[in-house]
């Protein structure tokens, strides 16, 4: 039986095991998001999210539970859903590229206010925090590599923390996006970038 | 009348104009402040700020309002009490002393819970979010001497912008604290400083 159900999972229009269970969370997750960027995360309400995903509410509340429950589990898809990221052949190129990622996103109007949403749910309850934490770490690891092959082409002072060099496009961007409230402009996105080329070549993320 | 109440105003004992309105503000905002970094913004409640403040839930309500009125007038005043900025007679020394003073905050067990509060109300109100940005708009002035100073001794290129490099000591800082929710040590404070002047003396932050 479990055979069968293996064999029938690969041919076309069949139901594969598992197959309603992610539907049902790729409903509830997206129907997340949408709450998140427009009401923000004390408005969020599982009866109104079972209702906008056209799932049970029993569904909804038997596996997240609560309002912490539905960020948390964003978060994680949020950080299942990864663009590789930029391979121009120059240290300088790919930070360039990150930092516009990040413009592009916290600038979106959607995605803007979905990240301001789950920074201030973290802010609110040790569970998001922890959640984000994992996003962020999986998005920071996931461009190093931008900074290990500068580090490879002699781009950057041996010891160079590639992780540092990620941190340090993203910090101005997110610090005027979170925190001081001031205006994002690409300006803003290459200076972050130039900023932090200029920092880690002269050597101030050797660990 | 007028000028006998000035007159009063000067000797010692007596009841200045505003006494007991300054009184009853300050003893609402410190209510404010220790409830915010208790239980957050969301669970801001005039009735207990004015019981916790001993002060008539009436003239709370008339005076602040709501919870964003508290919020508002509590970073106006925090926006007041500053403290003069270092000058250490070098840039490095006075970024140092900034980056050091706002890894002190952060990490503070009272200030870091209030600063988190308020960066989420004002992720979740934009009156709040004004009046955030009104109290870096003043913090981040008020320590852009220490890079003007720095100009005006040769340490930076000519044209470099001196709010951008006090915003570089803070952001990496901030990110790790609001965003990326990673630890905050000393070390993160010294390479926020390190990071910020040697991009600032490469010319990142010309303008």
């Amino acid at each position: 039986m479990e055979l069968e159900a293996r064999l029938n999972a690969t041919q076309p229009g069949s139901v594969r095991p598992g197959g309603r269970t992610a539907k049902v969370r790729a409903a509830v997750l997206e129907a997340t998001g949408e709450a998140l960027a427009d009401n923000g995360f004390h408005a969020l309400n599982l009866d109104r999210i079972a209702a906008a995903a056209g799932v049970g509410k029993t569904t909804v509340y038997r596996r997240w539970g609560s309002a912490v429950g539905l960020v948390t589990d964003l978060l994680r898809d949020m950080a299942e859903q990864s663009l590789p990221a930029s391979d121009t052949g120059s240290l300088e190129g790919d930070l360039r590229a990150n930092a516009r990622l990040v413009l592009d996103t916290l600038t979106d109007p959607r995605m803007g206010p979905l990240f301001r949403a789950v920074i201030a749910a973290a802010a609110c309850d040790e569970e998001c925090a922890d959640a984000l934490r994992g996003f962020y770490a999986t998005r920071l690891s996931e461009w190093a590599p931008v900074a290990e092959r500068g580090l490879a082409r002699g781009e950057l002072p041996a010891g160079t923390d590639p992780l540092e060099v990620v941190r340090a496009v993203s910090a101005p961007l997110y610090y005027r996006f979170a925190v001081s409230r001031e205006p994002l402009t690409p300006d803003t996105a290459e200076r972050a970038a130039s900023a932090a080329l200029a920092a880690a070549e002269a050597g101030a993320y050797v660990v």
